[in-house]
């Protein structure tokens, strides 16, 4: 047979090919009733009659992984990246009160390991499952000469839908408000720059080292799932016991929560109501991490903050402690000019 | 001022302010009615409601711009590829009959140039207003140690909306219906590793040299933007007078005919019936690409294939010609397998 000249140049319709084999059942396992179309026709099919809304209205979100992927590339793991960018993704369009409906993805490589890319969409998949989501479509990419060998960036985009009069925001929240956080399960998925500089190359840790006061290694605490909010919080968008929520990701508490505050409100924040995890007082101390940078490159061990009316805050915190044990009282919304209090 | 460790870790909090006061006004730019919200908060919000359609389906993809951009690296040339993207994600859902409505991106880059972002971003912004679809939001990721200098990678993510009695495909598919060919550019955004291997590495040109039979210099002819063909083929979607369609993208004709084929039909195309463009006689020629590989690796000068009824034919021919006077009868549906005919 004589050779292709488009796999001398790198790229392998086989390998593509392969690729999709191995990712069509994981994709076909998330389809839900919404979906019209199977994987393999052009663009995805998707039913967007909701008979019982006042007015529909969608609510959309990209985002990646960052350098999380370089724990994935030096671990030789993964399957829990995709996972942390579907949960990613939900977490973003939840602050708005939407359900997610569905996901597609963005995968682009030097050279396409059929493998590899099967086990981040498998993640996908689960993390799919898990809160309802049909993954919709994807592209996959190998771009020669772009990536180093091993190595992938993934891109995700997320489309959710909330009730018009549903909308969660800023125009729901006002002082005497209460806030409770829910808790991360580390990084998630934000400041792993400077957690990789400080671990690695500044301390000298390796992959299977333990961080001080830390009962998992480093690569299991680094690759810890991004946690998605959606079906803990659920029931109480339903009951309408929420007013708004900020997902703490990068820009850390201080960027994240001005999002949600009125021009005349200030987040009032009790760092001590809750115990900061290891992992974070590590970063701030091997790392000379000052707790300004810190509450701004990290999460802090909270990945959601919601913003609840007194009446409704022991109820709330009683049902997310149920799935959230380490949920806590936060603060509150205080009159102010629209900044966050560290107190 | 206390230097940031997250500046030192390569990740500049002022260069991601900077991207995106640069983009806004061209994000902006492109708000449809139907948007809801405004750069800046969390989620993009979209009206949904279709009340002149049956049943509204949303039609999705998700695509990159592959090795395509090292020649705008190689160039420095950063507002065409954004244009290439949009345009590509637009032709992959208007095969189904599909209106695109908006659009989301992922830019990762290795160290934030502000400048190229808004640059890549504006191109978006033009293919967007261009066929008025809006952008909805989107994500620029720093990533330091992922990509080479000055270079970036970005993923693009479309929705659209068609009347699901108006899909169209393979069930509209039947012999004696003809195919019309709309014609490429150039390359598209299909095919560019194998092109630049011949070009650069086997054949010696520089960007600034001219190929065979050309009137532009490399990097123009390898730069031409991909065609959005949505509004050219808008008025023609609402008189039903197509009965199917095919995007001529990575797989070319043999990969790309057949899903829109019947099991019982081929397409038959002739291959003579336009003037293939000197650069796709040049790659084949001087690369060593036989014709069984070039129809599946490049476009071959169509970047669309029609499926019309014998009796529009000429009318459909007519109109396109107003604006792509390239346009061409490219064959007809015959009874078959499921195959392609190149004659």
């Amino acid at each position: 047979m004589k050779p292709s000249r488009y796999e001398e140049a790198g790229v392998s319709i086989d390998a593509q090919d392969r690729a999709i084999e191995g990712i069509k059942d994981h994709v076909k396992s998330t389809e839900t009733d919404r979906v019209l179309s199977s994987i393999g026709g052009f663009g995805g099919l998707f039913d967007i009659r909701f008979p019982q809304m006042e007015q529909p209205v969608l609510v959309s979100s990209a985002d990646g992984i960052g350098t999380k992927l370089k724990i994935a590339f030096d671990a030789d793991r993964h399957d829990t990246v995709g996972q942390c960018l579907v949960n990613h993704c939900i977490n973003d369009i939840l602050v708005q009160g939407a359900k997610p409906l569905f996901f597609m993805d963005y995968i682009a490589t030097g050279k396409l390991e059929p493998h590899v890319a099967v086990e981040v969409v498998k993640g996908m998949a689960v993390a799919c499952r898990n809160e309802g989501v049909a993954i919709l479509g994807g592209e996959m990419a190998e771009m020669p000469g772009f990536y180093a060998a091993g190595e992938y960036d993934v891109g995700g985009f997320i489309v959710g839908v909330v009730d018009r009069p549903k909308l969660l925001g800023p125009d729901r929240v006002k002082p005497g408000q209460k806030l409770i956080g829910l808790p991360s399960t580390g990084l998630h998925t934000n400041g792993y720059s400077l957690a990789r500089k400080v671990i690695f190359e500044e301390n000298g840790y390796a992959l299977t080292d333990k961080l001080p006061g830390m009962d998992v290694n480093v690569v299991d605490a680094l690759l810890a799932i991004h946690l998605a909010y959606f079906k803990v919080l659920e029931p109480l968008l339903e009951q309408d016991q929420i007013a708004a929520m900020s997902h703490i990701t990068g820009g850390g508490f201080l960027d994240n929560m001005p999002r949600i505050l009125a021009a005349d409100s200030d987040a009032v924040i009790h760092t001590k109501a809750y115990q900061v995890p290891p992992l974070f007082n590590f970063l701030m101390e091997a790392g000379g991490v000052d707790g300004e940078e810190a509450y701004r490159v990290f999460n802090m061990g909270i990945g959601m903050i919601l913003v609840v009316d007194e009446v409704h805050e022991e109820a709330v915190l009683a049902h997310v402690r149920k799935t959230l044990p380490g949920s806590c009282k936060l603060g509150h919304i205080a009159p102010g000019s629209g900044k966050v209090q560290l107190t």
